[in-house]
């Protein structure tokens, strides 16, 4: 692998976390090229949410390939992209009530949000959208504004501009982020202009897992009504499943009127986004934002045998809040083990804080040894993050677990406590 | 295909050219529901360079999914990324003696061009990018400020910064664009203040195929190194052999410090892009700039196998300048057919300005119907667009451009010449 | 005065609440066109806290005109700068223990504040500023970014650039300002980056005359210097007297790296602003913030009087508090007679909340018709504003205030409370 | 005067290049506190176009004075602006049929041009401001992005938006700057969008006396009407008399939309400036823009006697354009003696191009020694610039010319030719 060293970037990141040389991936099981097998508690960050090399996915895109179907067709029409698109309507927006367009953005996350922002100010005709911190949206221009991360922003190399920055729900002590942001709109002189949306994460996935009340979404939508301003939830890493319903804020009785979504959406960790669009908001020209990739056709077939595969009733959303349960309850015990630390997340997006990176890190390295990958988030890479595969046989997630925990109990072992550090 | 205007969004555009559902595609063969085939002078807009579906790369695709291969892995190592970067490196870079390191971007274009302007920016502490009138770099933020499209750009919904626009090679009748850059720049008092780089397309893909110089791009590199800026080579519709050579700069004894490259880099037209970055310009902290998608897997797999296929001798490039000189020839005796019209672009990236976009569109409207995929280019979409798969046999290029010259011919009998549309 | 209507642009605001041509002014006494007489309680919006016409810089003012003295000499050095400056210095900077040197900007506050905001950049290379929640500091663009107000921001007519704006000490109910722009600096990923500088009115004039306390505004000095970033305190409105002392922030235990001083600097009302600068900070090149009339010389002969005539002891300071007392007693009374109603302000920087901009219309259209000129402040007008000027007789002040109880007293007869509006 | 070096910020400039201190000025005469005279060639940078200490003028001011007349109003009604409007409009305003309103800005050209700019994107609803390579307008941030200088630039210690630079006339050997601002706007993809308004100096003052034709500036205006922008034609150095009529654009058949005034305006070097506003554009609110100094009192006064006393006939026009043929003779002939040296300006705004700034300098500095006070103009300081007030008696421009002389005589005595240097 010394290829690595002399002509990758140095930009690259997880291959430091995990330098050995991965060949097969299957549902939540990788293999290195020795042959050594490692349970994924990562999933692509989120864009395998049903695991590697689903079989059917697998089948279905072989068939696609051998035929000569379509592999790239920029957006027009092809059999793939209209039984993707039928499927979709018919199996995720209609039982939802969901009169939203897609909008087939460039097939990374980033580019969703950028759609979703660009649109939201060209309909309101305002420059400001209302950010959160912790918040992470991309690493181009237009998202990387609305990213907290100062390191990331810092890379930008320039001043980012569009962007207001309010407190997440509970991220200050004692600050009513939602009553301050109210405030501050009603008041003329703050200096704080009616923005063109509102773009938070329902949980956020590499702030942290910090995770927005239900309460605190309908209030967003409120003041965004009230302002003339648009929602804008980025379920990129929260959605298709990972929490349970295939939204995130399913259940909570609101609807932004703009959803980026990425990650998992081809169901085989494709590149493959769509930014949803409430139909009276999609004001585009033709063109107005275009791009060469939008629009996936390999991601068309395998996200279209996702859709029938898990989403045609509620068998699987409910196999995943029973896996959630078991998650939530191993990680309480697992946090009790270390003072100070605390759950995060909702759903299988859950994790730990644990008081700080450096912990953090010694766990997930820990961890790897002991043939789990497992990475940080937070602000300050305090928290151990789960992210395993929905499809994640429970015998498997509970042997990961006990690595994690034995990770903790070892590294706890001889070590002051967190407040300490 | 009713679902599309149910479902898709406005911004959707290809398609309304082309109001078909293609099928299949094989080569430069698109095959619609009906069985009704079409020559593609399209090919995805240069992501098709080797055509659709090439046999090896499917071959080779099939193999690593049956095989269970990664199909997401982050930046982690694998197999497949390895060997691609041993085979770019091998087959590309060292024998034209490039140094630069692979960046690994999210796999669209403009995710290419936004970490080479944020890269640019960081190492010169310097926000401005010089950018060239028609140029199109991109819909997200950073890359859309460097696009020159007016619709386009008012789509950012906000005032885009940290681009300054010159004139491309020959954009102004009796400017030097060159001698003017840099009388600016040696002027304190110009208010155009010294850049962090140059962005360039060699030739200009949507902005009309219009194709600059060896003195030009050796003119800008020197003026780069001049006031301490960076030349970057967007080489994303230009490059992967379009217009002969593997980077459509080789043979003008110019090397950029920063080249974008996307679209057909993949082989196969699924997402993948990079940047090559001069080594001593690699100086990204880790995850700096980062993105699920980077390095598509699959990508990887068949990009490796066009390298190998195409690039491992001359065979290729020869072939492809071959037809490029048999193009040229038949495109200028169809220019000749039009009064004012003029032949455009470089290699296999060609076109006839035919004076206005009403004559392109309807002349491009008249292949469709003919059996001929093939659009415009240009501000004023003015330009007849030739981007054939390079793998296209002789006899159906000609067949091709057989049905061009024919839909020109009906469409100029009866009209009256360019100067007075 | 037709020619108002006819010639002057529609811009022009003050003349509109107080519609009769002036004639005379004579400290705290304004005389119209026709000989009636007003008690001035605008001030000038403080610009003349000596009051009008002093007449010892008449006759200052007058004897070096009458003797050719220099009106305008760019930034060369006059007699009457030097003498300004040495006065300054003696009087000023040396008893505070201020090593602040001293810069001479246009002679308008808005200009003051730009330079501060460009050096404190220029210094930490960064952009930001943090300004507050109802802050005013000028309409230019540098200085309008930092400006609260909606109305006027809006009149720049494009995006605002490179400030975060945070609430005021006790804008917000329940949010300990300082603490959330704490936390907000702590977390890396908060989105909020380390600013160049906070820039504050210890007394927010246009705002509402909401004032800060001394451990607001230590506290902000420690944030300063935990983040290497500076202290701007704005005392254009709140300085030169008055609040007692000569700055608004002494005895507070805290010293602003840049002060910009305006409006009653010259003593006489006459166009004059200057920069205080910690002398380490003083990074200018020569001319790199110039300007025309950067030190006005007719302003420094009267400024040097008043420095003189005012500053070289404590009495005057003593004579404010104890105006500043009776002005306390005063409006707290007619606050009383409000329900709801409450003081603000500081010094003889004092007015009173009367709940909406309708009702503090309503009390100084009423006052001006009883002869008293005085204006609202805050988000909506809803505060009467005495800024009165400090020499004024105290049997004047206590008239003055008379009429303002008057008008408090016969809006209120017949009116329902304040909740109730 | 050592209170400089110990108090006054490093940013001071002119007082570097005449280190004496002034204590008296009469028309073009200076004297020191040494009693030395000297001639004045720089008149404030054409903010003294009547002289030092304009006898009428003293007397009125004098007057005003001693009758308590207001000297600060902020924009309230008084008798000296009422008298001020109704003689701007009889006597500079109606006569050349202009229908323009008048707004108060603050005291600063600096000011008057952002109102310009502001008022400009708020009634275009358009961003960017063309601004012309070397145009000089002020330091504030938003009148700063217009100006060319790099180091005045940098000043502003961020970037600096919403304006787009083209070359002045004549800037680039070879480019017809009109015909190029055409085509760019004429080319939807430019990437130059459609601007608010063209800003231009009639003549540039700070950036080496270059004088636009009347074809450019009906260019323009032609230009600005075909894409609905606006003309401000910034004459705050080139106006009040400066070029020969009260506006430099006179006798040139174009009438700009927004016209930025100071300097000179208020006859007697205090700071004043206003914005004239064609009737239609000023659709600014109440206050929008405002500002504590808009409205010198002491400046109408003044102001109105150099309206009464120069501009009631052609008396005043005719003496100045007489010294400015005198001007333009000598210059020439100095111009003559250097190889490579040539005119530059209109007018009594001119200069000698005299090839680098050290030798400029040199000049300058030789000229200082013999009692002439003269600065440098230009890029790269490389013109000597010729400001002496236009009521300077001839004989006395005689004398400052035969110091100009005699200094290069000197100066070349010796030296290489130009092209060597």
């Amino acid at each position: 692998m010394a290829v690595y060293a002399r002509r990758e970037s140095q930009v690259r990141s997880y291959c430091r976390s995990f330098p050995v040389e991965f060949t097969k991936g299957r549902n939540a099981t990788l293999t290195d090229r020795a042959g050594r097998e490692y349970i994924d508690f990562l999933a692509g960050c989120s864009s395998l949410n049903y695991g590697h090399n689903d079989p059917d996915m697998k089948a279905a895109l072989i068939d696609h390939i051998t035929g000569d179907g379509i592999a790239h067709g920029l957006d027009m029409h092809t059999d793939a992209k209209t039984a993707f698109l039928e499927t979709f309507e018919r199996v995720i927006l209609r039982p939802r009530g969901m009169e939203h367009k897609v909008m087939m953005t460039g097939p990374t996350g980033t580019n969703a949000v950028e759609a979703a922002m660009k649109l939201a100010r060209k309909v309101t005709g305002r420059d400001t959208i209302v950010a959160f911190t912790n918040g992470f949206h991309g690493m181009t221009m237009g998202a990387l504004a609305a990213t907290g991360n100062a390191g990331k922003r810092a890379g930008g190399g320039m001043a980012l501009h569009g962007v207001v920055r309010m407190p997440y729900e509970g991220a200050m002590d004692g600050v009513d982020s939602l009553a301050m942001i109210e405030a501050m709109l009603d008041n003329p002189s703050s200096g704080f202009d009616a923005p063109a949306a509102f773009l938070i994460e329902p949980v956020q996935g590499e702030g942290g897992l910090n995770a927005a009340s239900a309460d605190f979404l309908r209030g967003l939508k409120r003041l965004a009504e009230k302002h003339g301003a648009l929602l804008i939830a980025d379920d990129i890493q929260s959605g298709i499943g990972r929490t349970g319903p295939f939204f995130s804020f399913e259940g909570m009785d609101v609807m932004p009127d703009l959803i980026p979504l990425a990650k998992s959406l081809s169901g085989m960790g494709l590149p493959f986004a769509a930014l949803l669009v409430r139909p009276d908001l999609d004001v585009w020209k033709p063109a107005e934002h275009n791009g060469t990739f939008r629009g996936n056709q390999h991601a068309f077939v395998t996200a279209r045998v996702a859709l029938e595969k898990f989403w045609t009733d509620d068998t699987f959303q409910k196999q995943t809040e029973a896996k959630a349960e078991f998650l939530e309850r191993r990680l309480s015990d697992i946090a009790a083990l270390i003072p100070g630390a605390r759950l995060k997340g909702r759903g299988m997006m859950r994790g730990v804080d644990v008081g700080s990176g450096e912990t953090a890190g010694a766990i997930c390295a820990a961890c790897f040894e002991h043939g789990l990958v497992i990475e940080t988030s937070g602000a300050h890479d305090e928290v151990v993050k789960v992210l395993a595969p929905l499809t994640i046989p429970e015998a498997q997630l509970a042997q990961g677990l006990d690595i994690i925990e034995a990770a903790v109990r070892s590294r706890i072992a001889g070590t002051t406590p967190i407040a300490a550090e």
